[in-house]
C-alpha cells in the first residue's frame, strides 16, 4: 500500500504520471467489461478505469470498500466540468482490496434524508460525506489559524482545570462524585473564568485556552452538554488595546481560512442595537432597519400606541419593500403576529402602503396627518408592508428585530457567503431577574465603566458595563469585558447582586482573597467556537461543526452514553441512586 | 497605563531612550533618598531609580505592588552582570501606583521553601516566581510547536467527547451522573481511543487533539485525576512512516524550541531494553549497562544463582566504576538491597574489585574461575563495585534497572541538558494479570505482528504488537500502536482477553460494528503531554508544568474542591450519599 498523490488533486498535468492512491469507494458502473469506480479521499474523488478481464476480483467491490490502487493519469473523452478532477481518469495497473465494506445504512454523499439520529448512530459515516469533512477541516483551520495570531501576540497557551469547584457564573453544574472523598464532590468547569484571572493576578499577562466547558442546563437545538471556548486574557491593556487585538484575530480568520478581504468591526452600543437591529446579536447582512415611530403617534387616539406612550414604551415599524404586499396575506400576516407575541408582544400591526394611505385591520385607528408622517418618516412606497410593534421597550425592539430576521428568511434578503461582524458596546451592568432582583448581566467579575462608579450605590440600573460582545452574522460568537481588579469595588458588586458575607467567602473567597496581593488590571473575552466555526461555515447548526455530538436529549446515539453504572462503581463512589 | 517595552528586554541599545514599563515590584533598597526597585514583567525585571524627593508616595511602596512608570534608560555605574538587564536602570519621571499588596505568605524568588500545598493554595503567587513563568511559556512553546508540525502535515485538529460512556482501557473511570436520564451516568473519556479510531473509520486520515482525560486511578507522586494527552491518528502508513512523523514533532521540539541539534531515535527491542537499561522507557544520557552474567554462573556453586539458572532466569550484573569501592559502606550497601527488594527482587550481591579478587559477603560463593571470567566479561578495574541480581528476567532486569537510576543519581552519572529519545518496539502483545489471566499489555486495539497471528491462538504470550513507545530520559513520553483494521482479528483479540461476545456487544457493539463499513488501514500515538514537558524542562514533577494541579490527595488546596453538593444538587441528579 502505498500513496503517491491525493485522489483530489489529481489535475491535467498529471496526465501520463504514474501514481498510486487509496480511498473509498464512492460509486462504481459497469461499462461492458470496463469498471469505472470513483475513488474517494479526503481530498476528494477521482474515476478509476478498471479492465474486468484484467481484474476479475473487480467485480466483487461495492460502495465504501477501501482500495489500494495503482495506474497511469489518462486525459477523459468525457471530462465532467462539476468535479474538480473531471478531466482526468486513472486507468488502473494494480489493484488491492484493502477491506471490505458492507452495505451502509445511509447514503454518503453531501445531500442526505438520514435522520438526525441516524447520522449520529453512524456518525463515522456520515463523517465520510465530503460536506461533513469540508466543515470538519474548516474548523481545524479556524482554530489553528486562532492559535497563531495569538501566539504571534505573545499569548500563551495555559490549561486550567476541568475538575473543580462551583463557580459563581450561575449556570448548572456537572458534579463528579470524589471515590477518596466520600460524599464530596468535584464540579466540571463552566469555563476557565476565574482561573484565567488568576493567571493574571498570577503575573502571566496574556493567556489564551482553547477550553471544554460544561453546562447542565436545559437542552436547547443548538445546545450542547459540553461546548468549546477560545478563552483569552490579557493584563495591562485598555478595552480599545484588547479590542483590537480581537479584531486582529478574527480577521486573520477571514483573510487567512475563508480568503475574505479584512472585515469592518463597527461598534454598535446595546440601545442602538436593540432600536435599529431589535437585537444585541444583530444581523447587519442585509438592512431592513427599525424605525422609531414614536414621534408619529405622540397624539395617536389609537389605545394601544397610547397606552404605549403613556408607559414610557416603545413603537417601532420595520418596512418590507420589493412589492411584496400581495404575498402578505392574511394567513402570511397571522404568521408573524404569531412570532411577535411568542417574542412577548400582545399584538402587531400589518398595513400595506397603497394608493397613498395605508391599508389593514388597524387603519381606521390611523388619523390622516399619522398616515402621512409614516409615508415620509418611513419614505413608503407603493406596495409596501409596514409592521408596528408597541409595548415595553426591550421587548418591542427584540420582537420585532425577531420578526426582521423571519422577514429576510422568508424574502431571500441575506446574500451567501458574506460575514459581519459588529461589536456591541456599553451593555447594562445589571438587569433584574425574574423575582426582581439586581442580577448581573455579563458577570460579577465585569468592571463597571469608571464614570458610573458612584451610581452602583444609588441607581445601579443606570450602571453601563466595561464589556464587549462581538457578533457575526446574528450570532455572538464571542462575549468578554474588563475585569474589576479592586477588592473593595469586586466585594461590592458581589453585595448587589445579593451575595452574603458568607457566600463570597464560602463559595469564591479564594479568588476574593487572591485580589490582595497585587492584582493588575486586566481583561478578556471567550470564542463560543462551536457556534463561530458554525456561523462561519454557514451550518444549520453546530452539531454539523462537532464531529461527536450529542442530540437533543443530552443522549449519543452512537456510544448510547448515558448508561447505568454498576453497584460496584457506585459503591465505590458512596453513592446511591435515589428511588 | 502605557506600555512601551517589556522590562526584561531592556539593554545598552536602549539608553538615553524614553520607557514607559508596568509590572511588579520585586524589590525595594533605600539608598538616602534614592528608592531603587526592581520591577518584574513576565520577560524579567529592570531596576528603577527614584528619587524620594520628587516622588513622596515612593516610600508607601512594598514588594508586590502594581506600578506603572516611565523614565529614562541610563546605564549603570555598578553593573549587574548576573542580570539580563543588569547593564542599565530607568530613571523615573512618571509614577503611577495601579495597585497595592499585602504581604505575600511566600517569597516571589525561583528559590522556594515554601511547603507544597502552601504554593498550591497560593497558586496564584507560586505562578509569579520567574522559573515557574518560564516552565509554562515553555510548555506553552512544546505544545505549539508540535501543533504547527502536525498541521504542516495535514493533521485536522479535531475535538473528542469527554462526557461519554466507559470504554475498555481498564482504568478506573470518573462518572457524571446525569440529571436528565435519572440513574444513568456519562464517563469522563479516559482519552480519545475509540473516538479517534472512528475518525479514521470515518476518512478523516490524519487527526491530531491535545485532549484532556480523566482517570480514577490510585494517586502516585506524578499522576493527576486528569492528564493532557497530544493524541494522535493516521490512516494509509505504515508503521515505518508513521514513525517517521512522530519524530519529525519530537525533532522540531528540539531545534526550534530546545535551540537543541536535531535528535537522534534509536530503535531498541523491549528485550534489549529490559536486558540493557532494565528498563522499557531507558534512561539514554549515560552508560551503566546491565551485563548478561548467566554464562558465567552456569556451574556455580551458589546456591541463589543456581536456583536462578535452573528455573530459566537471569543473572545481571552493574558495574560502578570511578573508585566509588569505599563510598559504598554497609550502610550504603544496605539502602541499595532495600531498593531492589521493593522491586521484587530477593537480595543483591555486591562486591568489591580489589586486588585482582572480589571482596563482600557473596564472594566466599563464587570460584576462581567465575572471578577471573567476571573481571574478564565485565573489565572490572581496581575499586569498580559490582552488583548481581538474580531472579526471574523481566523482574531481575526492572529491579537492576531501578539501581542503574540510583547509582545514576548518587553518583552524578546524569549530564544536564542533555535530552536522549529512543523507540521502544517489539513488545509482547500479552501480559499476565495478576490472576494469571491474558491481558493485553497496551489496549486491545494494537496491531500484533502480522507475521506472529498464527500464534494467536497456539501461544498468544509469543505474539509480538506493532506497539512503539517514545521515551526520552527515562521517561516513556510517548506510547502507540498501529491498530487491528479486520473485524475479525479485532473479535478474536477480545476472546483472547476473556471478553465475552455479551461484554463485547455491551461495552462497545458500536466499536465493533464501526469496522464493517470499510475500515482502512490506521495506527497512531499519544504523547503524555504533562510528563514530556517536564522531562523537556527537566523539572522534578508533572506539578511544575501544571498551573493548577491537584496535590496527592486529590484536593485543590487553591479552590477546595472536591466540596459537599447541596441537597438540591443531589436531589436534581437523583442521587444519595451512601450512609
Amino acid at each position: 500500500m502505498k500513496r503517491t498523490h491525493h485522489n483530489g488533486t489529481l489535475r491535467m498535468e498529471h496526465v501520463g504520471q504514474r501514481v498510486e492512491l487509496v480511498g473509498w469507494v464512492s460509486k462504481r458502473r459497469n461499462f461492458g467489461s470496463i469498471v469505472f469506480i470513483d475513488l474517494r479521499d479526503r481530498s476528494g474523488l477521482v474515476q478509476l478505469v478498471i479492465n474486468q478481464e484484467e481484474f476479475p476480483r473487480v467485480d466483487k467491490i461495492r460502495s465504501e470498500y477501501v482500495l489500494s490502487i495503482s495506474g497511469i493519469v489518462n486525459e477523459r473523452k468525457d471530462k465532467n466540468p462539476k468535479l474538480p478532477t473531471g478531466d482526468v481518469e486513472i486507468v488502473v495497473d494494480g489493484l488491492e482490496i484493502i477491506n471490505e465494506a458492507q452495505q451502509t445504512p445511509m447514503i454518503i454523499a453531501d445531500e442526505t434524508d438520514a435522520l438526525e439520529d441516524t447520522r449520529l448512530k453512524y456518525r463515522y459515516l456520515d463523517l465520510r460525506r465530503p460536506i461533513m469533512q469540508d466543515r470538519l477541516i474548516k474548523r481545524s483551520k479556524i482554530t489553528g489559524q486562532m492559535r497563531r495570531t495569538l501566539e504571534d501576540l505573545g499569548f500563551l497557551e495555559i490549561e486550567t482545570p476541568m475538575l473543580t469547584k462551583s463557580t459563581p457564573e450561575g449556570a448548572r453544574e456537572y458534579l463528579v462524585p470524589s471515590r477518596v472523598h466520600k460524599g464530596e464532590f468535584y464540579a466540571l468547569a463552566q469555563s476557565p473564568q476565574i482561573f484565567k484571572q488568576l493567571l493574571m493576578i498570577g503575573g502571566l499577562e496574556r493567556y489564551y485556552q482553547i477550553a471544554r466547558c460544561f453546562r447542565d442546563e436545559d437542552l436547547r437545538a443548538d445546545r450542547q452538554l459540553d461546548f468549546t471556548q477560545v478563552d483569552i486574557e490579557a493584563s495591562f491593556l485598555s478595552q480599545d488595546e484588547f479590542m483590537a487585538i480581537i479584531e486582529q484575530v478574527a480577521s486573520d480568520v477571514m483573510v487567512h481560512v475563508l480568503g475574505h478581504e479584512k472585515p469592518e468591526f463597527p461598534r454598535i452600543s446595546f440601545y442602538d442595537a436593540l432600536n435599529v437591529y431589535g437585537s444585541d446579536k444583530p444581523d447587519l447582512r442585509f438592512e431592513l432597519h427599525l424605525s422609531d415611530v414614536n414621534g408619529v403617534f405622540k397624539d395617536s387616539e389609537f389605545k394601544v400606541f397610547q397606552d404605549t406612550l403613556t408607559q414610557g414604551g416603545a413603537l417601532r415599524a420595520l418596512v418590507l419593500s420589493g412589492n411584496h404586499a400581495d404575498t402578505i396575506t392574511r394567513k402570511v400576516s397571522d404568521k408573524y403576529t404569531d412570532l411577535v407575541k411568542k417574542n412577548g408582544m400582545k399584538g402587531l400591526v400589518v398595513l400595506k402602503a397603497q394608493q397613498d394611505t395605508l391599508s389593514g385591520s388597524a387603519a381606521k385607528f390611523l388619523s390622516e396627518t399619522e398616515i402621512k408622517a409614516l409615508y415620509q418618516t418611513l419614505n413608503l412606497q407603493e406596495n409596501d408592508v409596514l409592521f408596528i410593534g408597541s409595548g415595553e421597550w426591550e421587548q418591542t425592539c427584540t420582537a420585532m428585530g425577531a420578526l426582521r430576521l423571519q422577514l429576510a428568511k422568508d424574502f431571500d434578503l441575506i446574500p451567501e457567503n458574506t460575514f459581519k461582524y459588529a461589536w456591541i458596546v456599553d451593555f447594562p451592568m445589571f438587569e433584574l431577574g425574574e423575582e426582581g432582583e439586581i442580577i448581573a448581566r455579563h458577570h460579577p467579575f465585569t468592571s463597571p465603566k469608571r464614570e458610573d462608579i458612584e451610581l452602583l450605590d444609588s441607581d445601579p440600573l443606570k450602571v453601563t458595563a466595561q464589556a464587549y460582545d462581538l457578533s457575526l452574522n446574528g450570532f455572538e460568537v464571542a462575549g468578554g469585558s474588563m475585569r474589576i481588579y479592586d477588592q473593595t469595588l469586586q466585594a461590592k458588586m458581589f453585595n448587589i447582586i445579593g451575595f452574603s458575607n458568607e457566600d463570597i467567602e464560602s463559595r469564591f473567597g479564594f479568588f476574593v482573597d487572591a485580589f490582595k496581593y497585587g492584582t493588575p488590571p486586566h481583561g478578556g473575552i471567550a470564542f463560543g467556537l462551536d457556534r463561530y466555526a458554525m456561523a462561519l461555515t454557514e451550518s444549520d447548526s453546530i452539531r454539523d461543526v462537532i464531529a461527536f455530538p450529542k442530540n437533543a436529549s443530552a443522549r449519543c446515539p452512537l456510544t448510547n452514553a448515558p448508561a447505568p453504572a454498576t453497584e460496584k462503581q457506585l459503591k465505590e463512589l458512596h453513592i446511591e441512586i435515589e428511588d
